[in-house]
């Protein structure tokens, strides 16, 4: 690995194309690397390392700039309370619209406090995710399927285990910032992750339960 | 019940405006009424429904008008296959840079081969939650997040889960149709509310591994 590096090998040490990278020190995402004279700078690993989370939270994340932004303020402040780190996290790769307020009398969010109450679940009335599967539920609801107007056993046992496996992995972490970082990362990517291993799982339970006739 | 409604009525009974309305007759998501006069028409229940179908899946689910329609087009033909309803409504709601291709010599791609072995799901080649997993695995590894580069017992068996109580919610309807309509919803609001979910168990875990100190 190079220690320190002139902009053409940052793009292809890093593999992200040169106005993508000036893009991104334009817009802050990117620290400025030590400038060397009028026109060069020298870059290091550290910035290979940020150009890869950088493209994980646009490309991979679909994050638009200004959040990403806004993350990786998150992640750079040094000792960030982790619940902080978890809630900007969260706020960030949730879709604004699904997660707005809903009505508290609302069926949906009444049942999403009754799972909580179920599963022992205590967190605080700003989660996103309390919204976000509130509004869900009216919509299945608003749609007349009154049967999935409630969270099923296997969904909250799924979040649970998915959240245990998540948190595991932030406890891997031996420094905070890498902890802040795994949150933002892997809330970013795992959802993506489960929504796929969903889609191979749903198949597979198909071809069980509705096997194609032989032609 | 209204029976038969004029475009007004049909506005006031599903909260849609007008506008919309009448962009969803023209882009042919929704059917159009029965013409009364040269600039009347009547509306039954059937518009009321389709048009929360539409709205569900272009605000809750995010998708495009386009894509919207190729959906309820899949819907509409009678007797389609349930296995095809599956995968365009699993194409549909996935974001397609996630899912382009990926080397099936990658690591990601042996590894979510390795996984759907150990589970004994078999899935076609073309499922597109098996090239989103493997590009998702990869690009972990590409971070240096090596171990969450594979999919873990806790993921697989939470895929597993929501897929069985997806499929047991299309097992209860009684008509094909009643099944691809509840496939397509349940894939696009499904996704969201296991992510809702995660958020929700994600606050609790951490609070329970790493609690604030008081001040």
């Amino acid at each position: 690995m190079l220690s320190s590096m002139k902009m053409s090998q940052l793009c292809e040490t890093s593999g992200v194309p040169v106005p993508s990278i000036k893009f991104y020190l334009r817009e802050g995402l990117l620290q400025a690397g030590e400038r060397t004279s009028a026109t060069q700078a020298d870059y290091s690993n550290a910035h290979v390392e940020r150009l890869k989370l950088i493209r994980a939270l646009i490309d991979i994340g679909g994050l638009p700039i200004a959040t990403a932004h806004r993350v990786l303020e998150a992640i750079d402040t040094p000792n960030f309370p982790l619940t902080y780190i978890f809630g900007i996290a969260q706020l960030a790769v949730s879709d604004a619209s699904l997660y707005e307020d809903v009505d508290p009398a609302s069926p949906g969010a009444v049942e999403v406090a009754a799972t909580m109450r179920r599963m022992g679940w205590r967190v605080s009335d700003g989660n996103p995710g309390i919204r976000g599967a509130a509004r869900i539920l009216n919509t299945y609801a608003a749609l007349g399927y009154d049967d999935l107007a409630n969270v099923s056993e296997e969904y909250a046992r799924a979040a649970a285990l998915v959240a245990e496996a998540d948190l595991a992995a932030v406890g891997r972490r031996t420094t905070v910032d890498d902890m802040a970082e795994t949150v933002v990362v892997g809330t970013v990517l795992g959802d993506g992750l489960i929504a796929a291993l969903r889609r191979i799982a749903q198949e597979h339970v198909s071809n069980t339960m509705f096997p194609t006739p032989r032609g």
